[in-house]
């Protein structure tokens, strides 16, 4: 992988293509390097001038006093293949290309992209962009603007990587004079090199960074991508919002970036299973983002809300409920303690409402009891702007000796102007994110939480239970007339994969049918096995419900017959004799390949669920246990999980061991394209979730 | 209903209860007041200070030179019922009591709140209170700030009713320099006699008044919230923040305000039926107001998204459709035009991307066009800090032609530092209402849009098909050992209500049942039918699929022994025989009686929808045909509506209609305490959703 020590902590750059001219590109790009006071050497390359701003020029790569670490390209798109050739000759490897022109532009531009890549792996570079807005990094020993962006980045702990130059841009913008601040920022552009999670692995080591957050339109190889974000999740928590989640928005950006879309069905459970928090909006994922970098995880999800109105103490209370998380039940200690300081018409239970007279003094004597609860994870602070002789300066100023070192997270809701009083550096100080409405300090809490949960769920991964890889053998289409894999074949892949699969017997033959339903009892069901009748219900080819032996001979009798009109005189008919199960709880598994992201699992509730509601959940395959259990968490009709009527709540663990051993089913055959276990059903009487129906198709074949 | 005319256009105040202390209540009250250059009177009531803050003080109402039009009473709680009184006396009929110490404390609070209730009643007085914040009227005629704050309200078309004061403050101090104008704000306090329906009302013939917005904790008159709302809705929109929207939020607010919790599930359809549109969030609500308050409605869905970069138009394309509304297609011949004026690499199709080279002209130009385009009813117009020689001020300037009289509504997005170049007032100017995310004006957007629809709504209402009232006889308990109501009683019902019935015989006699058998054809179910025996199935007193003469005496017998055991010997047991129909839709409706809302209708899927997955809607009876139709699109499995398998789509007008007919009855017969339609069974066979079982109790008897 790509190491971008050199392009995000260069020592010495060269800038090709810059001129004097005020306005041009290149001249904007140096003056926004030199307003940030870059700390490494800068060489402008320009044979025709002696200096710009102030900064010598050089007329070419030879007569540089240095190999430069960096080159950042800024010329029109027909000059940049020249220039790349000869940087690669210079042995320069990094390279930022700002130009566009590229596979942006489609037609001759995807050509000139193509030959640019080619280049850059034949001199191996490390080569940012085209079509991007370059970087910057904050990190007082690097201080590097290479933005073109006059407004200097807030700095901070926040990095962002951005698909989208104008989404940097304009968030740098609207975080001017907030408490959004940066550690580094990344245009990726037509990421024809380096990539989302070259940048990523690049964060995981930058001790300036605690929290990654991406603007994604694409993931281009979300193999890489996950294996990056699941060792950074462990250390720091990584959000994204990634546009194109409808379908007006997958035309959007297919028409922006003229990249692949993702579908969004595959990037709900590939986002999940990479660690990452996604979010619809970038004002809540940089809420959150604020939120993460500067307060400490929640331990748990009981919160504590401290308020001097009761207004926003309701509205908090129901936020928190609609996000997951929770009011803590205060101990009686801490009660009688707020009893004692506060007035009478005060609440003290949670929410604690100090009532309007509340002065800096009650907010600091309130927090230091209401944090030293044991129940208390979390403290949503809200201060309107209170009518007695105090501010939410002085308020912040006096909380100090009470929040230091509490190690609980405090999300302050400040309802007031942002005024003198307000105190807004203060604040800052004492690292205490500010939002202006509980329902966004809710919210992000919430994220929070998810976040510490999340990251729990990695550091477990190494002991959660993987099913052992099998390698079995690939299945092979012996008859290439149709594509259907034989039931014999699928039922030993089930049977070679431990998924349990209702008592059957497949056999041409009447006597060993009813020795089968000697042996079990009855009713049972008997329906034909042939892979060229797809369609066998609608064929009249399944019968339920037999209970004797002379009807199964009648069924046995008419569908032979039927079937022999269906199939070619040479082919025997076979037949699936299997136990008749109770009415339990249906389920249904499947399989299916996608170019790019691989084998994807379905897991779903069978019959209607499935069929009309489309209640199913999706994730790349293999999945591990957690992953498992958390797709049976996101299905919507959740309840009938949990038991109903006659039928007990589904084992989920040992369901969730069935989703991983079929999982890695999918995941070692690709030589199936498609596959469904439908339905799985779930009985009081089994206490076991049994396969009774399953279908195969096998890829095309590419010999 | 009180005549709020006096209380928020006064043309003199008398002031109860303010001193020359610096930093008290009535100083403070005083000194807002003087600060907004009230255009009335104002009297002090001081016996011992000359004057206060330089207004002449009288020593009580007696001196007064007039009868002021309103007194304001801000004395501590046990001076407040004395005051009342004197001020009933001089028949000074509008008061604002400003003092806390009431109901919200509870215990001897709640007796004073009664006093004041009897004496206000006793004087015909409008009373504003206790335990508020005052309120303001910023219209130039009135110019009154009664509210304590020091912040001068943001005048502008906005009205704000809150159940808090806390966020009325709170609410101002953050619209403080933003485009969020406010014209009328009142904090209700405890509501002991002005309401919120009282100040909606009002606010309709306010002209200064667009758009009114409300902060709710509970809802004490239901009946008269609804009357004003459903007159109000027709000219401005009502938007509205429901606190205690969960168990949390419940809790919460009951210790605030000691105001009974109003159920979730009523609410819900309470509100929609009353108009007014509700929010999650604060924010999300004064966002909507700003953009209803300064932009024409939409007449239609279709939304042009117009930006100089693509991210941002990615993520409103997204928003919108996540939201409910369309990217406009535009017609070919905009998209020539925009070709002819647009670079190469501009994206003229819809979000149209003029990319970053857009300048003043461009927006112009593209603005005037797409403005012009049939197919496009509203715009959001995205700004990204422009690379190029122009700014977010310069842009603004120049649209104005473009967008003057357009009728269409426009929603900028300015995604800039809020500083000279962006133009905030020329924005503001223009009525141009300036979001900092897509994602927020797209919501805003969404809400006029469901605005417009509402109002369509209430327009049509006359015209909305009404089930006549029917007045039928109510149901007589005749026998008070138990309070189900007998089977023949329901049917009756049912008949006179126009709501069918799968075919039935209700008979004690075998041969009645064999020759209804023979009129209908077979299979037929048979049920018990006593009120005495409530879970029939349980006792195996029903029998489906009876397919002959011989079954149908068999089951006949072994369900009257079974009968016999469980009824007294004098009584006969009566049966229900019913022609079984073919598997359909389940459908089910219930009806149940709520002390403050009246009679409660529920409709929903049947089966596990309603009895596991709770997948239902509900509102106040009786319902018109659009919301019974608007109940049908709340279900979650809407999927099923629309016909699977061999259930053909469920005719929705139709099933409208029925569930009108089931909320005349509920509302018409309060002697039912509780009623059940379920399952209601529509199948393609006939067509039709029949019941197919019906059960109802009596309510208690208060005689």
């Amino acid at each position: 992988m790509p190491d971008l020590e050199k392009i995000l902590r260069p020592k010495s750059i060269a800038l090709i293509g810059v001129s004097r001219k005020e306005g041009s590109l290149g001249k904007k790009f140096l003056d926004a390097i030199l307003r940030m006071n870059y700390n490494g050497k800068i060489y402008p390359i320009n044979p025709k001038a002696e200096q710009i701003s102030g900064i010598p020029c050089f007329p070419d790569l030879e007569t540089l006093p240095e190999k430069p670490d960096l080159a950042v390209v800024l010329l029109p798109s027909k000059f940049v293949l020249d220039a790349i050739k000869e940087l690669g000759e210079s042995e320069i490897k990094n390279v930022i290309v700002v130009s566009a022109g590229f596979k942006e532009i489609g037609g001759e531009g995807t050509e000139r992209e193509k030959q640019l890549v080619a280049l850059a792996n034949r001199y191996g570079m490390n080569l940012l962009g085209p079509n991007c807005m370059g970087l910057f990094n904050t990190d007082p020993s690097v201080s590097f603007n290479g933005t073109f962006s006059p407004t200097l980045p807030n700095p901070g702990h926040v990095a962002y990587i951005s698909q989208s130059g104008a989404l940097g841009v304009a968030i740098m913008e609207l975080a001017a004079d907030t408490d959004l601040g940066f550690s580094v920022f990344v245009s990726t552009g037509n990421k024809a090199i380096i990539s989302d999670h070259d940048v990523l692995e690049f964060l995981r080591h930058d001790l300036n960074t605690h929290v990654a957050t991406l603007y994604l339109e694409s993931i281009d190889d979300p193999r890489k991508f996950r294996e990056v974000c699941s060792q950074l999740v462990r250390q720091k928590p990584i959000l994204a919002v990634k546009a194109g989640r409808t379908d007006s928005g997958k035309r959007a950006a297919s028409s922006h970036t003229g990249a692949l879309a993702n579908p969004e069905y595959i990037m709900k459970g590939f986002l999940k299973q990479s660690g990452v928090i996604r979010f619809d909006t970038l004002e809540e994922m940089f809420d959150a983002a604020r939120a993460l970098a500067a307060q400490p995880l929640p331990k748990g999800p009981n919160v504590a809300v401290v308020t001097n109105a009761g207004g926003p103490g309701i509205l908090a209370s129901d936020a928190l409920e609609q996000h997951g998380l929770k009011l803590a039940q205060l101990e009686d200690s801490t009660v009688q303690k707020l009893k004692a300081i506060l007035p009478e018409e005060a609440a003290c239970s949670n929410p604690v409402d100090m009532i309007a007279s509340a002065d800096h003094d009650t907010y600091h004597d309130v927090m230091e009891f209401v944090l030293h609860d044991f129940n208390v994870d979390a403290v949503i602070l809200i201060i309107v702007k209170p009518p007695v002789d105090t501010t939410p300066a002085l308020i912040a100023e006096n909380l100090e000796p009470a929040i230091r070192n509490c190690g609980k997270t405090i999300l302050p809701v400040l309802m007031a102007q942002r005024d003198e009083s307000a105190g807004i550096d203060v604040f800052k100080r004492l690292n205490l994110p500010v939002f202006s409405y509980p329902e966004s300090a809710v919210k992000a809490l919430s994220k929070m939480w998810q976040y510490h949960q999340t990251q729990q769920r990695f550091f477990k991964a190494v002991a959660t239970a993987k099913p052992t890889q099998l390698h079995s053998e690939p299945l092979i289409q012996t008859d290439s007339t149709h594509s259907q894999v034989p039931v014999k074949d699928i039922m030993s892949l089930l049977d070679e994969y431990k998924i349990p699969v209702v008592e059957y017997a497949l056999t041409p033959d009447i006597n060993e049918m009813i020795e089968f339903m000697n042996q079990h009892s009855a009713p049972v069901v008997l329906k034909i096995a042939n892979e060229r009748i797809i369609h066998k219900t609608d064929e009249g080819l399944v019968q339920l419900n037999i209970g004797s032996a002379e009807e199964l001979k009648a069924a046995f009798d008419k569908m032979k017959k039927r079937a022999r009109k269906l199939l070619p005189d040479s082919e025997q008919p076979l037949f699936l004799i299997q136990k008749q199960l109770k009415t339990g709880l249906e389920l249904a598994l499947g399989g299916k390949r996608d170019p790019l992201f691989g084998s994807i699992l379905m897991m779903g509730l069978g019959g209607i669920f499935i069929e009309v509601l489309k209640d199913v959940s999706f994730r790349i395959a293999p999945v591990n246990a957690y992953e498992a259990e958390e797709m049976l968490k996101e299905l919507k009709s959740q309840a009938l999980l949990n038991g109903f009527r006659n039928i007990p709540p589904l084992d989920r663990h040992k369901f969730a061991q069935l989703i991983q051993h079929f999982s890695l089913l999918i995941s070692e055959h690709p030589e199936i394209s498609e596959i469904d276990l439908n339905p799985i059903i779930w009985t009081a009487d089994t206490m076991s979730a049994l396969v009774v129906d399953a279908r195969a198709t096998f890829a095309e074949r590419r010999d």
